[in-house]
């Protein structure tokens, strides 16, 4: 069976626009990345915003990831529920829902969180007394991303200080997200907040990384423990951009059918806006790359209708061809789904549930 | 209580990211596009794609409106699941998983659909068949958006011959979405294409328009009979900048949190791109308006962090302030929730599933 075959036999069983995933891929890039940390001997701790599904979380553990990262506690929760025991929450935790909810999950399951300010520390020891046990936090930094994270190391040293002098939390450690392949920075920063937390006598147990991009420079941090990647077990249009992926290395494509043909230069699928977002992937041409028909450009989208231009493809579909679209960021797209069709060898083996999906709060 | 209280109630007993709805307003909004139908003696079938929520359709119902849009089959099985009767699907539905679900639904539903191309009605009398009766079919015409739909009047008059003349169809009529309160080259297209139709006995039954914008020139385009209008019932920020709305007619927020606060000039919020979307709402400064600090610009976003530009903004909030944030594009916002807070009178009073959230299929 070919692709081509595959993505029709998907549109008459499952009907379009479908999620759909290649596990030989999976397998592959799930290998590769666990060879990149085995061979610079840090821990994988894979961040299941990409995939937000027990089975693929249980895939990583099986290939020797030794724990998952998080964004959402209600991610967290479906994940424990799922069977993972350690869990890395990377969000700022705050507020009594929020508190209370990360104490019940103490109960049960090894959870880590960070903070990147006092308010939040100051909400953690509740958790800990609810979860009948210490927390441990670690310090996010942000060593150029302006995302979250604290900024100088002075503040990194005197938060690990607040953590270790707060009754029933323990510091444990820094979490960066360099900018991709750039890691001089965060060396500066690492070396001057492990020389000043040592100076107070606390030692880091966890030093955790992130990203797809810098998995082909782990161990370039030196001190770091643990690698958070997220995207690189699916992969998209943005890591093909970064140069960190090929089209072979695409797990997951949306199989599309062409509602409407429009005027000749013009064709419309039936995957828009809420299913494909309207994430630029970084600021990419068109929102996705169409496997069978690479000139087109998949140009805009309403709702439920993407907007495709034709102008620069010979080759042009017909109302009712159904194509298979990379999407630019897969995490997001992963994530307007219920359900996820597993294939291998372009034959349907299954499908599974995407049990975290909308897991934002 | 005030708007600032009922988010801390959100917050401390729902959760941020919360997606909050005033009944207030949305009563408001639906009373007022009724009266604009009625003042213009055409029925009013709302597009139910803004909520995805039966509760929300059962109150447009109650006030008058005569049946309903939906934009996927997959919504149109949820409401008629919830007791709508007379549905109009808006897309051409094609492929054999598609008839199939059509003709189900038919068995139970008054359902119309629409076509826009000879291949979407060569499957349709399948649908009928399945059904046991008669399938109504509308023609798409596109004066102007680019969208789906026929682009010539001779187009639409060939397809209405052939949907009149296959069997297990019915021509019904035309469905137009004017460029907004533009109905002059409607009207020119609605014309030829009556009098067209006519030359060959056919008289439709419905002639449709839509869109919110369009809500203040009903009755423009003569020889209309309904009118479909969505992001009307909650507004947001995309219909107060083409002056359809004032922020006291969006009754739909995001409550989120501060989480993080970064920098001097930097906020970060726990609602990002998995929850408000990277919709710019048609080119958009920022993607959401906070109605408690309204100089802060939403700059960007993480998956699950808004970034927060403050160098505009003398007040400032802190981490663990609760905000309320008005979309750019409620649509596909109220697509990433399960659920939706009910309020009045700043008042929690329950709330709602958003069941047809993620139907695209």
């Amino acid at each position: 069976m070919s692709k081509k075959r595959l993505a029709a036999q998907i549109a008459r069983e499952v009907g379009t626009p479908a999620l759909v995933v290649d596990l030989d891929v999976v397998e592959r890039n799930i290998a590769k990345a666990q060879a990149y940390c085995n061979a610079a001997k840090i821990k994988s701790r894979p961040h299941i915003k990409t995939h937000k599904s027990a089975f693929f979380a249980k895939m990583q553990i099986d290939s020797g990831a030794t724990g998952i990262t998080c964004q959402k506690l209600g991610e967290a929760e479906i994940m424990a529920a799922a069977g993972m025991t350690d869990i890395l929450v990377t969000y700022n935790l705050l507020g009594e829902e929020k508190v209370g909810r990360l104490g019940r999950l103490l109960q049960t399951t090894n959870v880590t969180t960070v903070a990147d300010n006092p308010v939040t520390i100051s909400g953690l020891p509740r958790a800990a007394e609810i979860g009948g046990r210490t927390l441990d936090v670690v310090i996010e930094c942000d060593t150029g991303r302006k995302r979250a994270g604290v900024e100088s190391v002075g503040e990194a040293i005197e938060l690990a200080r607040v953590i270790a002098s707060t009754p029933g939390l323990s510091f444990a450690g820094f979490v960066f997200y360099p900018p991709d392949q750039q890691m001089s920075g965060s060396q500066r920063f690492l070396d001057d907040a492990l020389r000043g937390v040592r100076e107070h006598g606390l030692e880091p147990r966890i030093v955790s990384t992130g990203g797809t991009p810098n998995l082909s420079q782990l161990g370039d941090l030196k001190g770091m423990t643990e690698h958070r990647a997220g995207t690189y077990i699916f992969n998209d249009r943005m890591m093909m951009a970064k140069g960190m992926a090929t089209l072979e290395d695409c797990a997951v494509t949306v199989v599309t059918t062409i509602v409407s043909r429009a005027g000749p230069e013009r064709g419309i699928m039936d995957a828009g806006s809420k299913t494909l977002t309207s994430d630029t992937g970084g600021g990419l041409e068109g929102f996705g790359h169409v496997i069978e028909y690479p000139n087109i450009q998949v140009a805009g989208f309403a709702e439920e209708h993407g907007f495709l231009d034709l102008s620069k493809s010979n080759d042009r579909p017909q109302v009712g061809t159904v194509m298979n679209v990379i999407p630019n960021h897969v995490c997001v797209v992963v994530n307007m789904f219920d359900r996820i069709v597993l294939t291998r060898d372009f034959e349907i083996i299954g499908d599974t549930p995407i049990e975290a999906r909308g897991k934002i709060i």
